[in-house]
């Protein structure tokens, strides 16, 4: 399925996680990619060889230069861009220092990791005043949705920055909407995760209390997603999390991270959050409890325990 | 799309309200209804005469004898089956006992109502003292399920019984599933109810958020729905409680006659049930307010207002 790619953008892409290793694979896919970072350097590493490897039995591939693995920011300085899919909003800040010494004035960073709208500001800021463009781009559909490059991509930028960036996102996007000005992007995502945090609640503690009542999953599942109990969570993670199987998926810890940013949000905008404040607790538990690596689906864990129902 | 009705089941149907009125509508077109009756008399008079009125204008339906309102339980007494659909346990029982004493041994009463366990299982025992059979068959899908006939519908009782109702089932479901023995359907709605009541308070918080922030609504929804936020109550309500559209839908007060038994259920079996209590909680508020008869997506109003959120 490779597109040869003699005239388009060479990307940089940092932050090969489970989102973004199989984002990454899409843009080498299209000949896109040209340089990979990551934190943890081995990953890099091994992405590039894995790629060399398999483009050796791909004929499609011939012609095109190998994509390498980068020791510096410097790395890459050739970059018409530079996708980001990392984790905190110091790590985004980071990576923007560095890339703004290096890229050249035209470039775009792309940022796919959720953080605060603050922090998508401060990264536009720090780019423009090098003629660096920037977009705020958090991304949902789970690890499957980057798998299957059917992601919901939230843009927050200027639309022109937009249009030359679409190449890029249209190799892992099945809808790309562009919400406003920087930080709009951001703004979308944490309403997302009100959503998200929300139906895990609901579909966790649904789940605790069927497996009390001793219902049959195989009946019950297709059974709920055929009214209007319907969600993306029952349908992607409720067998897996009744058969005790937490593998990310999205990390609860994640999750966590998400939630303070959005919790403070909320509170300024002056809503009532309680779905907020009972999500944030129950992964604040579950991290407290050394489960914080463990898909979110493992909410059910806690929503079996009546124990601390009065306290919590 | 009628089919005449030569051999199959003459059924009755009790409770014309906003899922019963196109339920009995689908029996009507497959030629199976012969009774309808209602609380509210005229509704069933109403009815009636609206079949008998477009019966006129359908050759298909020629030969079929006419739909009768019943004006009391002795009209249903040649009925092979009773369908019904109201709101509150007293309610099912107050049409078992008036049914008991007037259908023939062998008849079966199928109850879609949604009422606690105890109430499913109370109805079976006093229609099997006459030899009549009965099945627990709440049902999930909204209005738009009724209308299209697309319900999900959750059965508790004997498979035999369940084989023989199923033509009448059919008109409606497009998912039947026997989920065990009699109460195992109300079960099964149980759960079925935490998820949605829990799903509401996602979405209702989440896009009071988006409003406060500016969000354009006919970005944000398509966005909302093609990543992991998806789920039914978002694709059928979302547009229409941001356009401030509150007709029912499922009304608050039913919402949280539901949660009632639902809370009740899930302190006994011993799970955590924050969402239950604060769904609870915000529809019993909205029925304080004197919105008990709007849908139950008029929780966004109450998200909207954070005053009391610290003493909610």
């Amino acid at each position: 399925m490779s597109t040869p790619n003699t005239s388009g953008p060479r990307v940089g892409f940092i932050g090969l996680g489970a989102m973004g290793h199989p984002m990454a694979g899409h843009l080498a896919d299209r000949g896109l990619l040209a340089v990979v970072g990551n934190r943890t350097a081995a990953k890099a590493a091994n992405f590039a060889a894995a790629r060399e490897a398999s483009a050796g039995r791909d004929a499609s591939a011939i012609g095109q230069p190998p994509i390498r693995a980068a020791a510096t920011f410097a790395d890459f300085a050739a970059c018409d861009g530079v996708v980001l899919c990392v984790s905190a909003d110091a790590d985004v800040l980071e990576n923007v220092d560095g890339l703004a010494t290096h890229l050249s004035p035209g470039a775009i960073v792309i940022d796919h990791s959720t953080v605060s709208v603050e922090t998508a500001r401060e990264a536009a800021k720090r780019l423009a005043a090098r003629g660096i463009g920037f977009l705020d781009a958090p991304v949902s559909g789970g690890v499957e949705g980057a798998k299957s490059g059917k992601l919901s991509i939230m843009v927050g930028g200027d639309e022109a920055i937009l249009e030359r960036a679409r190449p890029v996102l249209e190799a892992y996007g099945a809808r790309i909407a562009l919400m406003g000005g920087t930080g709009a992007g951001q703004a979308t995502k944490a309403v997302n995760q009100i959503l998200v945090a929300g139906i895990n609640e609901a579909v966790c503690e649904g789940l605790a209390f069927a497996e009390k009542l001793g219902l049959d999953a195989e009946r019950l599942l297709p059974t709920l997603m055929a009214g209007a109990a319907s969600n993306w969570f029952l349908d992607k993670r409720g067998a897996t999390m009744l058969q005790g199987e937490f593998r990310p998926g999205f990390k609860c810890a994640h999750m966590a991270k998400d939630l303070r940013i959005v919790q403070a949000m909320a509170e300024a905008a002056g809503i009532r959050h309680p779905v907020i404040d009972r999500a944030l607790a129950d992964y604040s538990e579950l991290e407290a409890r050394g489960d914080g690596e463990l898909d979110t689906s493992a909410l059910i864990l806690i929503k079996r325990d009546s124990r601390h129902t009065r306290f919590a």
